[in-house]
């Protein structure tokens, strides 16, 4: 048996999603798929505008085989981070491809850039030359790299995939990556709908416009009530004004930071104006946005150094095919797998934690419901 | 000049505490009424009704002269504690008199219990006794205090002016201790209305019944929107859900009770529910309210101890008389005086913690306004 890895977000899943899974399974027709998702807080420090479990039912009726949790430590952090846990749990699953997708298309590029990055010692330079002069981290990144190779990179995307092949290749894992090209040129004929980028459906949603045309029923059906970041400034609000501590202690909020979003906090009214007030040249949006994360879910760097490696497979869903794959495999993966939390770790106690937060915006009913899930359900099957 | 002192939480401000002032004006005349009164959170662990300001205006209003803060560390603790905090205002003060509500009525028997309290060896152990046996406080000291004197003592405002006096002849306060008894005697023929409890005017209010009847209508205009404690569960819920320490570090939770709390509040959907669920025959009911009231505002063991001492006396409002009552005492007052927050200082801190708390549950356009009073409203005038 042989399987490929995708990570994805699906915030939400859309058609293009769909369109990358048909692809993946043009591409590698008799593997078995497995998906790395992020679980309920993502990658820009956004909420899942779909809660976990859903994300899993969706992916398995679109043909996932089996889904495994990123753990929130590795899932709110950096490209770098995200794909150290995405590509360490793909690894430890011995998927022999990973196609994900890209705006540049081109997986040369990905590797020269990748390479340039591990071994080329003017990257170094030439990145704290840039931060030095106050520039944000992906502005610099992108500009060594263009100084080097003559390559463009500079969507979050294409970062994020650079971070995965390079990863690939500092761990020497025995994965192919494959990327897929994100262009109009996704719009297959199969597909009744038309594509567009989840930002856009996110942007869509946010003013209330139809999103009917760019996302599969499943995901309507999902998306009532959905969440968003914004929901939840009330609770960071009320977390950072009784904070009687630094915010600084939180992973991920540079020294400093935390005084400002303390001087910021009363007169802003919602999570956007507070990182609008926050942001300088230095520190993008999205930056800031994963620091409030990590505050609003009380992930402090005490936990992040205790976090920094994967303690287990984690899974949330499979279909035959992906639980006959486990069971094939299972004496040949290192890390454990689990599927309820039998015995709690700090892994485990942290994303427990991210769920409650995450849970805090519903009544009652739904957040006990939610809660239990996190220990109790057992992974979806399909 | 000479002053007479009350002590009020005014939860809500009702006929009864008009006909108590009332009182005050026929038994002190010339007096200078001083209100020591407990600011956004209470004594049972409950949110005011209606914020401090506005309690500051009903109470100038209907004739209170000055008007100064009970401070946090103080308002929301045990009797002892609350009668330490209000006591000493009023004794920095230099008030001669105060006069409080009770249901006993006769001040004699204050001072003989106070004096067994304080200097019957007996007391304390029959007090220890009890609270072995598994009582609680309230009631180890009322079985005590009866097997002694044969006085009975058991509800709540008489323990709490039972405190007052025994503050008074501990700290040997120059001052006299008057106490007017509280019953349907009341019912005086300048009021309109009639008189009730406090108690009875919440729980009218959460089964949203007229209680027009027994508040002025100052009262009535201030309550819109008011706060209850159960507003506050979302956000109870998610600190307790998030906490990563033990809830023990907070200030009134003993041994124990946090784990209790831990494994009870993904079930409990209220405030009430939760307190039903931990409740044992040691803990009262106001007792864990208390408890999940310092959780609720951030306030632990640690803050309590640096707080054990009155640090200052705040001004929230004067009449013209209390005013010149003022200018007048100025030099012979040991504490400095504050209206706005020029320095801070902890315990000011904590009072703007449980301020920001408290407008947790308001919109942000609210929410703003008020944490914003916190530092820079200038005392009320009348």
């Amino acid at each position: 048996m042989k399987a490929v890895g995708i990570i994805c977000e699906y915030n939400p899943f859309h058609n293009g999603h769909v369109y990358h899974l048909e692809k993946v399974k043009e591409l590698c027709p008799d593997h078995t798929i497995i998906l790395v998702m992020s679980g309920n807080f993502l990658q820009r420090g956004e909420a899942s505008l779909i809660q976990k479990w859903d994300k899993t039912k969706i992916a398995l009726a679109y043909g996932v085989d089996l889904v495994v949790e990123l753990p929130f430590p590795f899932a709110t952090q950096s490209a770098d981070y995200f794909a150290k846990g995405s590509i360490g749990l793909l690894k430890a699953l011995h998927v022999d491809t990973l196609i994900f997708g890209s705006e540049c298309g081109d997986i040369e590029k990905f590797i020269t850039l990748a390479n340039t990055q591990l071994y080329d010692e003017k990257y170094d330079e030439q990145v704290k030359n840039y931060l030095d002069q106050g520039l944000n981290y992906p502005t610099s990144l992108s500009k060594a790299l263009f100084n080097i190779t003559g390559i463009t990179i500079d969507t979050p995307n294409d970062i994020l995939g650079l971070s995965y092949v390079r990863e690939i290749i500092e761990t020497k894992a025995n994965i192919q990556p494959i990327c897929i090209k994100r262009t109009n040129d996704y719009h297959s004929k199969k597909l009744t709908g038309t594509i567009t980028s989840a930002s856009s459906i996110r942007e869509a949603l946010k003013k209330k416009q139809d999103i009917r045309a760019y996302v599969p029923k499943e995901t309507l059906q999902y998306l009532k009530p959905y969440h968003t970041i914004e929901n939840y400034y009330p609770f960071l609000k009320y977390k950072i004004l009784t904070e009687m501590k630094d915010l600084d202690m939180y992973q991920s909020v540079d020294e400093g930071l935390g005084a400002r979003m303390k001087k910021f906090i009363v007169m802003s009214k919602t999570y956007d104006e507070l990182i609008e007030n926050i942001k300088t040249k230095r520190y993008t949006y999205q930056k800031i946005g994963r620091m409030l994360t990590h505050i609003l879910c009380n992930f402090s760097k005490d936990d992040a150094d205790d976090l920094r490696k994967l303690k287990y497979i984690r899974v949330l869903g499979f279909s035959s095919k992906g639980q006959q794959y486990l069971n094939a495999y299972k004496k040949k993966i290192d890390l454990p797998i689990i599927t309820t939390f039998k015995k709690m770790n700090p892994m485990l106690e942290m994303e427990l934690r991210a769920t409650c937060t995450y849970a805090s915006i519903l009544d009652e009913e739904d957040k006990q419901a939610l809660i239990e899930a996190e220990y109790k359900q057992k992974p979806i099957m399909k």
